[in-house]
């Protein structure tokens, strides 16, 4: 589709020696010999600091400091990891993000709020049918869900509040499956100006885009730390409220840690002030400090920065697509505009799920997978290079052009 | 109250010199010089295994491994993990436990899924004024709760239930406060034959006595693993949900760990098969190793073996509280028939706040303190000396009869 020739491998390599990024490459573990990693946008690589911290929590923290180390160390940390994400990554204030829970629980726990409080006791809830499979189910278990088309842009999500019914507007910043990314401003102030809530998923946003939750007047918010925020595997979630909603809202799972007074332990629950009401249980610590050093590293390259270096990536990787795989079969499915693009690239072809089997057990790529028919290239700034997204491209043109994929079964096998 | 003399400080050695359990202390991380902690029953203490565990777990899998240890190695682990506690620990079958969630999520899951699944719509709870703030205050948010008295016995649940409008009896079988055991059976049968569900919260009985859930004919339980279990500052929590009920049970919050065919990720919600359906979100990692290696070491030394030794603690310390204690004003809190204990002593004093400040900032002891009035010595049987249990109870003795604790303010500052 692009008339402009796409870049040979030097090229992409003279973008990474004018990287201004390339030095944090350094600041995760990076096996030798290991495959090319494009799977950041599922989880995210270990940074190095991550290894000592969490080290120093379990040997000094937990096994000498002991039950001691809660009070000086621990029980702040949902809070204080929850600011450092506001102040580097959400544009939130100080007191609107908590570290806790997951994902799933923590949309739960706002949506249901924000249906609890709806000052006409309004039940609808719009998303959109793309969007994660943990929003919509969760949302359908809580409300009556009226459905958009994939990708909506504001004027779509004004057709659908228009009636002025809708209690919540719950959508992905960027789609899990596209990586398409919405108009959070736009849709946010039509959802107002309809009298509805926003619930915004920023799972495959935070750390990858821009975000000005404050600026764009967003309600509600939540999103995982184990992609782009780098935090490991099953990392604690966040979710954020914005300051003027926190005192009209009352979560539903009423756990001693979102209790004023927690440890009076009185006989009636009444939830705390301000964002500590949407805590629950006691704090995951080993996840909440590899959540602090998962940001520390992605405020310290700056999200900025990291936007204009992921922009360029998935310009190579779709630049490249449609000059070496299109002629194959393959189409992207991620959108072309700028404003409309997250960090990952979908490329979608019949032969997929074959396609990224070869590219994992043959060709020392690890992309992922997303049904029915897209092969996910996640471009994590921080720490990719402009030749892996060059050599991802050519061993997944290879693989098409050879029918590496033959020796795989069409059966899906689990994967994650 | 005792007549017979309390103990030597060598009569307590002689015990640990006799304690066939004595060589489980070196599988934790002991620091020379620091303090004699009974707090085990709020942070157990640092499995040596715990740490190489999860050093491996950052490094090999995570670092090395990326994404490709969800299929290898993580996957599965909220069930495996599960599956070992059952065997060992809870009494339980294969496939009825799964490590998720905090303690208070779960509870709220199986609460709200057996008030849904009544199959007269009733919404009557009945637990203990004496109950886990957390416990009551959930139950609270959920159904319309019956109180009894503290640590109730089989007559006063069957007072209870016997007008037949009660869905659920939910109670702690080791009191947080008292140390007081209930009658797991007795209770769960009563209850049955009044028509309603059982749920058990077994946060401070895991790991420190002996529990048959499937015996007990117990229909869903909950309970934490950074207690006696040692797996770590807010590791994740476990349920148990009775085969049998499994099917019928539908929790509320519908997130995409808990659906049938995750990764086909659909356009409908249907609940997995099995324990499958309790689960929510991302499972998180670093917490489920550390509750595999914690309930590891609880296995090897067996619970009944433990509970052995927790007895023979617990007795030592209620016989010089009775001789040394009783006459500077303590009174013990915790009931004197081995069927009614756990494994910790309250120790009530009207001072008992500051007392507890004496023995942590100058005496070398860590116990915890619990409003009003009372001191709590956990007795963690795998890791506690019969002379660190003897020191204690001699130095709280001395801070009361010196009045060592005078100069630490009445004021509560914040405690865990």
């Amino acid at each position: 589709m692009s008339a402009t020739p796409a870049p040979t491998r030097a090229e992409a390599a003279a973008l990474d020696a004018a990287d201004g990024l390339a030095s944090f490459r350094d600041r995760f573990l990076l096996d030798d010999g290991g495959p090319i990693y494009l799977d950041g946008h599922s989880l995210g690589r270990l940074p190095r600091a991550t290894i000592e911290r969490i080290g120093r929590t379990v040997v000094d923290e937990w096994g000498r400091g002991l039950v001691r180390s809660w009070g000086s160390e621990w029980i702040d940390l949902p809070r204080t990891v929850g600011d450092r994400l506001a102040a580097t990554v959400l544009g939130a204030r100080s007191g609107e993000v908590l570290v806790a829970d997951s994902t799933s629980v923590n949309l739960y726990k706002l949506a249901r709020a924000a249906l609890d409080a709806d000052p006409s006791g309004r039940r609808v809830i719009v998303t959109d049918r793309a969007n994660f499979p943990t929003d919509r189910y969760i949302l359908e278990g809580l409300g009556e869900v009226r459905f958009v088309d994939d990708d909506p842009d504001a004027s779509a999500i004004a057709s659908a509040t228009s009636a002025g019914d809708v209690a919540l507007v719950s959508l992905s910043l960027v789609a899990y499956r596209s990586g398409a990314l919405l108009d959070l401003t736009g849709i946010t102030a039509i959802a107002r100006a309809a009298g509805a809530m926003t619930l915004w998923d920023l799972s495959h946003a935070a750390g990858a885009v821009p975000i000005d939750l404050e600026g764009a007047g967003v309600d509600l918010a939540v999103g995982c730390t184990y992609k782009y925020l780098n935090a490991g595997p099953g990392a604690p979630a966040f979710l954020y409220v914005r300051q003027d909603q926190q005192g009209r809202l009352v979560q539903p799972i009423r756990g001693w840690f979102g209790a004023a007074a927690q440890f009076a332990m009185g006989p009636v629950y009444e939830p705390a002030d301000g964002i500590d009401r949407f805590a629950v249980g006691t704090p995951p610590v080993l996840g909440l400090v590899a959540v602090d050093e998962g940001v520390g590293v992605i405020a310290e390259a700056g999200i900025e920065a990291l936007r204009r270096k992921s922009l360029a990536l998935t310009d190579l990787v779709i630049t490249l697509a449609d000059q070496h795989l299109a002629p194959l079969g393959f189409d992207v499915g991620t959108p072309r505009a700028h404003h409309q693009r997250g960090s990952h690239v979908a490329l979608r072809h019949p032969q997929a799920w074959r396609l990224c089997r070869a590219l994992i057990e043959d060709l020392g790529v690890v992309p992922d997978f997303r049904e029915p028919d897209v092969i996910r290239f996640g471009l994590t700034a921080v720490n990719t290079r402009f030749v892996d997204a060059w050599d991802a491209v050519d061993r997944l043109r290879r693989a098409a052009d050879e029918r590496a994929f033959e020796r795989f079964p069409v059966e899906r096998t689990r994967v994650t």
